[in-house]
């Protein structure tokens, strides 16, 4: 029985003693594999240190516990699905924290197909509630690639993004009620299902994309849309960067409503892909330098989307600004031209060392951003192979760099810094952000003190302080510590 | 020369010769006709008083007279339009504050028609940015019966809604990029032009909607949508509430992205609008209880919403759920429809008293609100006619209720209260609001209080004393005092 061994040193007997009469033993986890699974991102980037693991199963058990670790002065890291790129969900190494998991709060409570909403534990994992609202013929739209795993609550923390958002917007969109229990321990109740509602400052846009620091999220009223029931795609090969934002802009002006997902793709990438991902094939007879994946989608059945793609196509050929397109003619066809845009990373990967940054700038700054930022790194590594690619449609980009053909994978990564540093200036001269999707964890809290310094970073503290002014919850996460 | 006259007493005279140094004659009025003018809200209800009226030309002139105002202890009442329906941008009758219109700030400093964005300053009227957005070839999509009064400033500082929310979302969801200036004079610049930015906590969210009472908004970064290029409307007859809902839901799965408005109208606000409203018929030849106006609109120039829209009615009819219905054949048809339901206030405010409520629930829950908000009001004055209608597909109808045709209409407003807690009793009981798009202001100050009290209205509290420590910005309103 690992659960009811003692406690370490560490882990005040009295508040374990406490913590286990709210939590029960499946509710206080003390074991040294337990705590260091949950210690650990799933990259294995990250390793902290934990005192233990709660795991409440309802709202009253986390708010109580919440409280009884607020009275000893034991500071909380909320933890979710633990998916997280920035090292959000993971204790600091110096090992005076616990993990609250909201894993066992995952029950889906309630589906209103007709008011389109769906009302959530903070433990659900996206896949299930997907599940439950195809169930109910709607589509909760968040989309990513990690949906197996992730919960709503770390969904929610990080106002995460995904392939979808140039629809239907980031998490922060598709929430309309949350609950969290506070630094003290109490609970805000803001679960209403409303549409309409001005009554006050918006609580709710503070905790969503907060990462856990300022409450744990303990359920959520979710937005539902409805499932679309014509969906096209097109692989179209284009001149320049310039002309993916202005096939974009076309698009978005003759057919905003059901465009649901426009990626660039740079030759590069392509290649890599087709060299390293077997059963891929290029989609077109010929080379060319740049590509865009085009996705529309509606309810409507009788929409006609393929008369849409072709007719912005044929025009859009007539410019100059689309070279080549294939448009899929089944799910199979389109499923494999989406296969080339998500093997990206996989692809990179098997090709050597490379330089990843997730950013975003306005989107009618992405040609000029493409354009300086590979300038600026052929400055410090003239070889290098650039290779950006990602969600054109949100301003925002991938900006990768592989290692020149000839040159050691360390003595690439040497230059990381200098890299990384590059393209920020460029994407803060065009202003834009050093965190488009990702969020700020443990990884980005430098950079935010330094791009955020003055009244917006006090702002930031003003508010940390006001709703957790021990600071117990997730310390050293996002806000640095001023 | 009305502007140099000598300060009233009470606004401290070295403080008036400062903020002449910085605002210029033109920015700063004392004369007893300009205060008035400002004190007051347009429907003069609400009669404040103040020391001056503050007009900056710029944002750094706002900082510099707000820093001023802090130092001296002056409270300020950030003002745009003026066209509250709460009280919210006027002084209290206290006469110790200062009006700072934005009002000379009213550039619209620069469209991006390829990212789709407009930079614009606070004082720039709803219309002025249509318009600029139309020239573009764009759409800013907010639209409300005040548009050619009402100024960004205001709109942001309430959280607008209007016809086109169900469509485009409210204000929040138009806003990419905010300044404010805060209480301390200090200008927050969160003027980024981004789909994407998660780095830190969303600051811009807070402001939008505490009307004025955590800073003043300054400037904006506004989304720009794809202009419509068919538009077709039908004005529908209905056998129940219930139907309206579930014509609603058949409009948003099988055609959700071209749905921009779904109006619901009962025969009593109908009756009153052919009797009072000289021109205007009743589009169908029989007599039903029910109706809706419904528009569908699209970018797309062949989206053929005739063909859906005709669809789905036929569909809905022989569900049951649809009686009759008659579709626009031209724009002047069109405007013919919406007039009926635009002057449902008028003719209500001609047919004498009434008793107005503004509130939303859960969209599923429409039915069971008119159907018990009717009885319950029923028991308190028998003979009541009630007048519900209003924006069904966002959950929000104006509950209204006209006296008895044989009731003086000081008799029946002496059942205000009554019949308003009545139905906000069932308002609350289904999760609903009070206040679904106008805010607080001064008005709801005492209800906010009431349903939110608890752990909900201390982290307001919180806020609040987090932004504005010494209570200087727009005091006594939204978040009441403790």
């Amino acid at each position: 029985m690992p659960d009811t061994a003692p406690p370490r040193a560490g882990l005040p007997s009295a508040l374990a003693d406490r913590l286990r009469a709210v939590l029960g033993t499946k509710g206080l986890l003390t074991d040294q594999a337990a705590i260091a699974a949950h210690s650990t991102d799933w990259r294995n980037l990250f390793h902290g240190s934990a005192l233990a693991v709660l795991r409440p199963a309802t709202t009253a058990e986390c708010a109580e516990a919440v409280r009884l670790c607020a009275e000893a002065g034991i500071a909380i890291v909320p933890q979710a699905g633990n998916t997280s790129l920035v090292g959000g969900s993971t204790p600091l190494g110096r090992g005076d924290e616990v993990v609250l998991s909201v894993a066992r709060m995952n029950r889906i409570l309630e589906v209103d197909p007709v008011g389109m909403t769906m009302t959530v534990e903070a433990g659900a994992v996206l896949a299930a509630v997907q599940q439950a609202a195809a169930a109910a013929d709607c589509l909760f739209p968040l989309s990513l690639s990690s949906e197996g795993s992730a919960q709503i609550g770390g969904l929610i923390g990080t106002n995460a993004g995904g392939n979808t958002t140039l629809r239907y917007g980031n998490m922060r969109e598709q929430v309309l009620g949350l609950e969290v229990v506070l630094a003290d321990g109490s609970v805000l109740d803001l679960m209403r299902r409303l549409r309409k509602d001005n009554t006050g400052y918006a609580l709710r846009q503070l905790f969503i994309g907060a990462e856990g620091t300022l409450g744990v999220v303990t359920r959520a009223v979710l937005r539902l849309m409805p499932r679309p029931r014509d969906i096209q795609a097109a692989f179209v090969a284009l001149p320049s960067v310039e002309a993916a934002v202005g096939l974009l802009n076309r698009f978005q002006r003759l057919d905003g409503d059901s465009l649901a997902a426009f990626e660039y793709m740079a030759r590069f990438g392509i290649e890599l892909v087709l060299r390293h991902i077997p059963d891929v094939k290029d989609p077109l007879a010929q080379r060319h330098q740049h590509y865009a994946l085009v996705e529309l989608a509606s309810p409507r059945p009788d929409a006609d989307l393929r008369g849409a793609l072709e007719g912005v196509l044929a025009r859009a050929m007539e410019e100059g600004l689309v070279l080549d397109a294939a448009i899929a003619e089944s799910e199979t066809q389109r499923l494999a031209l989406w296969r080339i845009r998500e093997e990206h990373a996989e692809a990179q990967k098997r090709e050597g060392a490379s330089v990843k940054n997730d950013v975003s700038v306005p989107v009618s700054a992405i040609p000029e951003l493409i354009a300086r930022g590979i300038a600026a790194v052929r400055r410090i590594v003239p070889e290098v192979r650039p290779c950006p690619f990602g969600h054109v449609g949100d301003g925002n980009i991938h900006f990768n760099f592989s290692r020149p053909e000839d040159m050691a994978d360390d003595a690439f990564l040497a230059h990381w810094e200098a890299i990384a540093d590059a393209v920020n200036a460029e994407v803060r001269r065009l202003g834009g952000s050093f965190s488009a999707e990702h969020g700020i964890g443990r990884l980005k809290t430098g950079t935010l003190a330094e791009w955020r310094a003055g009244t917006e970073l006090e702002t930031m503290r003003r508010i940390k302080a006001a709703l957790d002014p021990r600071g117990l919850m997730n310390p050293g996460k996002v806000v640095p510590a001023s």
